[in-house]
Parts: structure tokens; sequence; C-alpha cells
């Protein structure tokens, strides 16, 4: 469950609502046409861009973004850790069962390729082209919401412009200018709403959460080969904190708490 | 036969279509006048930028697009480990005639190449050059509809300041001044349309696409390299498989299905 | 106590208060829900994007701009120097007590590191990768603040839309048009303004001061690498003033002074 | 002979001037003084930006778009050939009378220095370098046209400004609205149409001519080393036809006609 | 003395001059208020983003760019040769006196090094470390310029909105609104007019002298490795004219004359 996302969201819809609502009838700006031609325009540009299966994921992409519930990266550390020291003592086979029971996909197949006795530079390939893969992906779906982003306010003004070219042909009666004025702007009004308070920043959360979900495969990566490399673990300890400065990433915002260590941090 | 791009354009087309009727006399949205002046300005533009063939080249990409039927990853993997395993057992001279009757081209010549003995390095590099000029090739392709994608705006917008002026100077007749305004706006309609629905997604279209062949290529590289080392067919798969998540580019989407998996998917 | 960063923002406050009051009235360009519309919206929208720990984090940036005070570059350099001289006489362990008392955690670090008689390639290992991650920090509270800085215009647009359509539908009274119209204008004034003068200006401040502070931490890995390979003091001196050039960073200006210079310069 | 350059300024021009001459009279859009603002101001602000010779050495560009004879790649294939062949039966020395007839200097240059007998690592470096610099005169020939592309709307927004200002202060008579305003907005007309139709595509131009002679020289420098390499004139041709897929770049549209072939092109 | 800038900011200031003058009384675009808003407000926002020593610098850069006596590159290379030259008759240590004669900085630097004995690959470092950091130094010159360019007409257009919203709210006397709006606009011609004719040319022009300077440097460090690596001069010279294409960077332009050379180029 997001919280940012989600009081963003809410904080937004309010807003914009009570800046509606304040002025008066905000009957004025519900035009179901209008949000047809923005909306639809949008959807359906982004459909000839990527594929029909594709646009549909979108929603998958929603649901990430809303209900995912995250790994701390401390606890990815403290896992490699331990199977470390287990492997230390005990040999890399003992890991075979707790690796098993692992909900992390990614750490269970690096452990299971260690296991098998993998090469170690075929465990690193293998395992960077997952990410590889996965980055890939991640990448089209923000690139999806970024392209509805660029193209909502586009078919807005789209719309607007055929709003104006009808008022203008029509301007017998100047008594309907302003009324045909502003339900032109309408749709204007849709896309920018549309792109700044939904799509952009949904793209941009996307990265964010694809960016930390990457961190966290490479710190595996290295945790595993350490594994395999029969490393300390102190060292393999040291190593992967590098990786997640102070305790972790979640401290990355009260690392720059104090000004002084902001610029002699580690 | 690409479904997206087809019911997107036909969705697109009957949205605009309708906020046009829907408003009355669809007639005024229609001038052949405006139409020449965006859409001829933007290919002479185009045409200057590149040349003549290039510009017709246009009408080969859109066949492209919409019929190209698409080869599945996971033939090609298939295709690969099944040829791995014939030159475990037979020999590479084996694949000789098989390789001559496969459709893909690119597969084809990364076969002929190891049975002809050629050196693995220049196998590498004569195939990756390959890549690199294809790359080139559909970036120019779509390099050319995101050109026309920013002149049809801008040739729009033109239209829209000779119909202005026009206007403006003879700004004797007041009751004229919206219907000069309204055909004035129409190029920039016009600009706004072409650009938003198709120029813009459709060279969105041709980088998927090619984003997609690039990447069947380099699997196949990989795997005919592997065969010529004469690999496992299972660690050849297991290679393979890396780049092609889960069951394949198919499955893309529905890998992220799962909020859960979309964490720790591999 | 950052200097430009204060008189700027005063500067700038003076500018275009006198620009208001100089008028006349200056009550007309106060409205607290334009504010609200404006701000609000690029604060939810910016939510989204980040979380809400990201967002009040933009707090304590607002502290590091404001209130840090810089290590001098040409200290650092000493600092390494001094220590390198130590080290050629009394062996690098003769560091630890000295190193405890640093202020940089940075270099204490690495100094620590190397009296521990960690490996050379590990010591670089763990503190490049400090530093990537101290940049990619960095990056995303930048990104914050540009994000707000595009978001801001967008939300007073929006804003100004929200008031033109509500002018526009009421256009019985003539009279109200220019009140009406100068109310929609005041978001995109307050949206401008706080990109322009606040949000972009503090991306970049904030640029300036992690590419001084990265520049630091570069100095120290070399620096700290030279004194465990136990390299001459002067050589380590030489190597560190190539990074700093002439007189450290504080002369980057001067050293433009004699255009002469310029040409020739090192 | 540049076809499709002369055909689409030629077709720009027809259109433009169509749709200007067939509202009615053509001469309210001649403005010498427009045109002086906005193609003066473009140079001037070129020239502050490069140097005298370098805004007057568009002409020569110019020149060089319009009339340059370009040579086929593949005939730089067979050239090549023929050379390794010829280097094969009779030695690197036969070379020498050959390559001073060559027309294209940098093939020359490049025969030359393996004919006396210069490190292969030093004649890669060379022309390597050469490469380099062309490329980047090049750039800076297209930098210089998407300056002036940049430039131009900007100075014929400013010449409408600048008339906007005036014709606002003189708001005394009613009557002259409409064609202060027509003439103000020439400047916009201009500028916008100068960058459209000449600077920007002609940038595009000069980048697609540039891109083609990198690759040519590049396929040179290949050829070159693998003659001095003593490599086998069927490999040779070989390598150098990876770098110009089927029958040479003049294919490169062709080999999209068939779609089947663009999935599984080489 | 760079005659291009000069000439350029002469012309442009005389065209928009005359343009302004021509239409009638000039006075009514001499505001000081409106200068003041846009100016100020560009400088206040660029301190925020920069330091007050940083913004004071832009002084010493227009120093630079009007009055640099530049080096010709044909001088460097002959220099160099004839230190290859000296080098190999009576060894390195005949540089020493030389060298300290030599005006350029950074040539006697890296002779120094090479008399005094430094390791080949230090000497590489140290010049290249140096190169990087007059490289960021430089860069930080033009985005100083860059940003007030985006600055200054993005106060432009706040101080027209300032004037808009006081004017549309005093909308009692109709007869005003021509001269508001005209005062409005001032600031947004100010603030385009600075940007175009001044502060983005003026970036462009510190890359132009910059980009000439580090190509300037690169010569240097090649032919100072050559000459402690006692490589035949005339080796050096072939080494250093692919630098400086045929006769130097002044023949830049001349070698695009003909069109022939420009395909065949070296």
């Amino acid at each position: 469950m997001d919280l940012g996302t989600v009081l963003g969201l809410i904080a937004g819809v309010i807003l914009i609502g009570t800046a509606i609502i304040s002025g008066g009838e905000a009957v004025i700006y519900w035009d179901p046409a209008s949000l047809l031609i923005t909306l639809g325009g949008t959807v359906a540009a982004t459909m000839i861009n990527y594929s029909v299966r594709q646009v549909l994921s979108i929603f998958k992409l929603l649901k990430v973004v809303f209900i995912t519930k995250e790994l701390e990266p401390g606890e990815v550390t403290s896992l490699i850790v331990g199977f470390a020291e287990k492997a230390r003592r005990e040999g890399l086979l003992a890991l075979e069962d707790e690796a098993n029971e692992l909900d992390n996909e990614f750490l269970r197949k690096g452990i299971q390729l260690i296991v098998d006795g993998t090469d170690p530079q075929l465990v690193r390939n293998i395992l960077e082209t997952k990410i590889t893969f996965v980055e890939e992906r991640h990448n089209q779906g923000q690139d999806i919401f970024r392209t509805m982003g660029t193209l909502s306010p586009a078919f807005g003004m789209l719309g607007t412009l055929i709003g104006l070219v009808r008022m203008l042909s029509e301007l017998d009666d100047p008594s309907s200018v302003g009324g045909g004025l502003a339900t032109a702007l309408i749709t204007t009004l849709y896309g920018s709403l549309m792109a700044n308070l939904f799509f952009i920043p949904m793209a941009g959360k996307l990265q964010v959460k694809s960016e930390k979900e990457i961190l966290m495969k490479e710190v595996i990566i290295e945790g595993v080969l350490s594994i395999q490399a029969g490393e300390n673990p102190r060292i393999v300890e040291e190593k992967l904190n590098a990786f997640l400065p102070d305790a972790g990433v979640q401290r990355v915002v009260d690392s720059m708490e104090d000004p002084e260590m902001a610029v002699e941090d580690q």
C-alpha cells in the first residue's frame, strides 16, 4: 500500500474539486463528450503505439503501484549474510533447503545456481541478463504512462480546436461566444489534469519503484557471488552495506538531516 | 496483422469524427486547401531532410507495421536448442541442410558461418555488425515519422498564421472575423491531428517492433556461438531463457500481473 | 550559510514585490485559493510520484542549501598529504588515532580501511560504491525540486483554465470579464513565480553543491589509495592538485580573470 | 545533385505560395522590414555564437547539399576487394601506383600508410582520428543550421512583440488594429517558415549525408587494415558486406519492402 | 578580439533599434521598471542557483569572449615537432630552458613533467585530469549563460503576467487597455531579446571557444608523450596533423568548399 500515491491522489482531487465547487455551479465542468475525446484519443493513440495487451497492462501496473509490499533492503542484506555464514560452516549444499522457502524468486534462483555448482561467470551472466530484461520491462511500463502524459494534453488541445472552429464558424449569435469557448476549453482542462495529476506522476512512481527493485537485485548478485567465492561473512556484509548506505535505503533521507553529515557522509 | 495499431486508428478516427459530427454540420471541418498546406508542407520539408526514396519508403514501413507476422521468441529458442542437440550428437556439419530450410535469414546466416568453420570471433563480429546496421536502418525509419510528427504541427501553425494575416488585413467586414478565424485554425487542427494520431504513435510502433526484432537477433547470436562452442544444450537453453524472461516476451505483461511477483520476479 | 542563495531570494522577492506594489493596490495579487490550488496541486502530484517521506525531505534539503558549511578542497589535500608523510615515516598504523578524530566521515572510513589492511581493490570498490549511492541520493533530491519546477507552472495553468471556464460560462455580465480574467491569471503567475524563483534554481543549487561534494570524495579516494601504495608525498600532492586546479576550486573563477590564461591555463 | 532537397524546396515554396495567392492579394505578405528583422536578427545572433567565417561557410555547406555527387558504397567495397586481391598476388607495394590515381583522398591516404609499412595500430589511430575530426566538423555545420532554426522563430516572435507594443500603444484609431496585428504577425510567419522549410530540414540533410560519409570511411578503415593483415579477399568482402547490408546502403529501404524480410532480414 | 561576436552584437542592436525607431516614437519601448524586473529577476534566480562569485564571474567570461587572442593550432604542432627534433638530437633535458620560456602554461607543464623523468602513465594522468577540470570549469561558465537564457524569457513573461493582472482588474477605463497591454508586453520583449541576442549565443560562443582550447590541449598531450617516447619527429608530425585536419582548424571550412572533397576528404 503506497501511502504517498494514495494521499497525493486524494489531496489532488480534493484541491481541484474545491477550486471547482467554490466558484459556484460545478456542473459546468462536467462534460462527458469532452472526457471521451480527451481520454479516448489518448488511449487510441497509445494503442497505435503499443499493443492492446500492453495498454491493458497499465491496470496491472496500477495494482503494482498501489498494493505492492516492498522488501526492506536491510532484510535482503541480513538474509544473504546469514547464508554466507551457513555456507562457510556447512558448505554450499546446506543452502538448498532454505533457498526453496524464499519468497524472493530472484534470490532463490541465485542460490539454486550456486548450489548446482554453476560457473561463477555464468551465474553473473544469467542474473545480470535477468536484471537487464526486468529493467527493460519496467521502462516499457513507464514509457506507456509517459506517452499518455504527452498525448492527453495534445488531445485536450485538439478537442479545444474542434470546439473553437465550431464556435467561430457559428458566430452569428454573439451571446453564445462565452459558453462555446468555455466548453471548448474543458478538453484542455481535462487533458492537462490527467497528465499532471495522473499519467506523469505515475510514470515517475514506477521509475522510483523500479530503481529500488533493480538496486535490491544488484545487491543480491553481489551477495550470491560472494557466497559462492566463500568470502568471509564480515566482508560480505561490508560490501553489501556499501550498496545500502547507512541503515539501508530507508535512511536515505535521514542522512541528509544533519547538514554537517551531508558534506561528510559516506 | 497488428491489432493494436488498427484498432487504435479506427477508434481514434471514430472518436474525432463523432466529436466533429455531434456538434452540427461536419462540412466546416473539411478544407482541402488546409490539408494541402499542412500535409504538403510536411512532406516537402521531410523530402528536403531525407531523399525522395526515403520519403517513399514510409509506405513500405506502413506495410511492416500493419501486416508483419511476428516470430514468437519461444520458437527461436526451441529451434536453437534443437540445433544444439543435433550438433552435439552428429557434429556441426549436420546442421547444414536444416539451416538451408530456415525462413529466418539471420539465423540461417549464423548457422552457415559456423558450419563453414568461421572463427568464433569473426562470427560474432559479422553478426553484430549486421545487427548494428539493421538497428540504424530501423532508427532512420522511426526518425522519418518523428520528423513528420514535429513538422506537421509546425506547418499547421504556419497555415494558421497565413490565414490570420489575411483575415486581419481585411478587417473591414467585422462579420467575417469568426469564419476567417475558424478557417485559419483548421490547419492547426489538421497538423495536430496528424502528429498525435498518426506520425508520433507510428514512430513509437516502429520502435517497439524494432526492439523486439533486435532482441531476437541477439538471442540468435548467443545461441549460434553456444552451438559452435559445443555447449551443453541444457546450458544453452538456460542462457537463452535469461534473455526471454519466463515463457518468452509474450509473458512480459503477465509477469507483472501478480504484484508480489513484480518485486520478486526474475 | 550560502550567501548567493539568500541574497538571490531576497533580491528576487523585493524585485517582484516592488513591481507589484509600484502599480497600485497590491492586494489584487493576493489570492489564497489560487495559492492553494497551485502549490497544493504541485505537492499532491509530487507525493504521487515520490513518497510522503521523500516530499518531507525537501525541508531537510533546504537546510542543506542554506546552512551547510563547506570544507575547502585545499584543506582536504593538505590533510591527505600530511597523512601520506606520516604513513611514510611511521607506517600506516600510525594514522589510526588521527583518523578517528576526523570530522569528515568519508575520509575517516577510507583511512580505517587501509589501516585494517584491506585489499586496495576492495578499498576502491567500497568507496566508489559509496560515492555512487551518495550521487544517486543527491540526484533524487534535485529531481524532486525539478519535478516541482515542472509541475507548478502546469498547475498554475490548470487553475487559470478552471477560472477561465467559470468566467466564460457566466459571461452575462460583461463588466466582470476583466476581474474574472485577472483572478484566473493569478494561478499562472504563482506557478511561474514558484518554478523560476524557487524550485528550478534550488534544484540547480543542489546540483552545484553535489558536484562539489562528489569531487572532494574522488580526491579522497585517490589520496587514500596513494597513501596505501606508499607513494611519495610529493607525487601524492601533484596528483591531487591536478584534481583541484591551481589553488583549489575556489580559484576556478579567478583563473579565468586573465584572458591570456584562459587559453593557456592548466 | 540532390533530388529530394531540390524537389522538396520547390514543392514547399509552391505550396506556401499557392496558399498565399489563392486568398487574394499576395502583396500583404511581403514586408522587407519584417524580413530584415527576422533573418537579420537570426544571422546576427548566429554570428555572436560562431564566427564570421563559420557563418559564411553555410553557403559552402549549401553547395555540398545541392551538388555533391556521392560515391556508391558498393564501389568502395569492390575497390578494396580488388586491392586485397592484388596485394595478395603482387605484394603491398604493387598498390602504390593505383592508390595515387584514387579520387577518394581518405582511401588514398590509407593505402599510402600501409604501402609505407606503417604499424597497423598507428594506421588505425591516424585514420580514426581523421574520422573523429571530419565528424566534429560536420556536426558543427549541422549545429549552425540548427541554431538558426531555433533563432529564426525566436526573432520572428520578437518582431511580432515589437509590432504589438507599437500597435497597442497607439490604439486611438480602432480601425487600424487589424492591419497592425497583421503586420506584426508577418515576422512570426517568416521566422517559422525559415525554420521549418529551410534551416531545420537542411540540418537534417547534412546529418544524413554526414552519416553516409562516415560509414564509408569506417568501411575503408576495416578494408585497409584487412589488406595490410594479408587477409583472404573473400573474408575481406564478407566483412565489408556486413557493413553494407545486402547490395549496399542504397538497398536499405528495399530490404524493408517485404515484411517477411523485415523480421528475418540480415 | 572576436570579430564575429562584436559584429553580431552591433548588427543585432542596429537591426532591432531600426525596427523600433522606424515605427515612430521609440520612447514607448523604454521602460526601466520592466528592465529591472526582467534582468533583476534573472540575475536573482541565477544567484540562487550559483553563488555570488560565480554570477560575478560572467564579467570575466565576457572579457574572455571579446578579447582573447587565440593560438593557432598550427603553431602548437610546429612547436612540438621542434621540441621532438631537439629532444632526439640533444636529449630530453635540453628542452628545459626552452620550455620555461613558453607562454602556454599547459605545454610548459607537460614538458617539465617529462624533463623531470615522470612516468609516462602519470604524465598522461596528470595532464588528462587537468583537461577534465578545465572542461568542467568551462561547462559551468556556459551553464550560467544558458541558465540566464532560460530564466530571462520566464521573468519577462512573469512581468507581463503581473501587468496583465493589474490591467484586467482595473478595466473600468476601456481606453487604457491598449497602453496597459503594451506596457505589460515590454517585459516579454526584453526577456526574449536578452535571451536570443545575448545569453544563448554567448553560451554557444563559450562552447565553441572551449572546444577549440580542449582540442589544442589534447594535441599537446599526444605530442608531449610522443616526445617522451622518443618517437621519430616525422611520425609525431603525422600524428598531430591527424588531429588538425589539413592545415589546421582554420581550414575546417575551406575543406568543405569543394564538394568533391567533402565526400572524399580526410
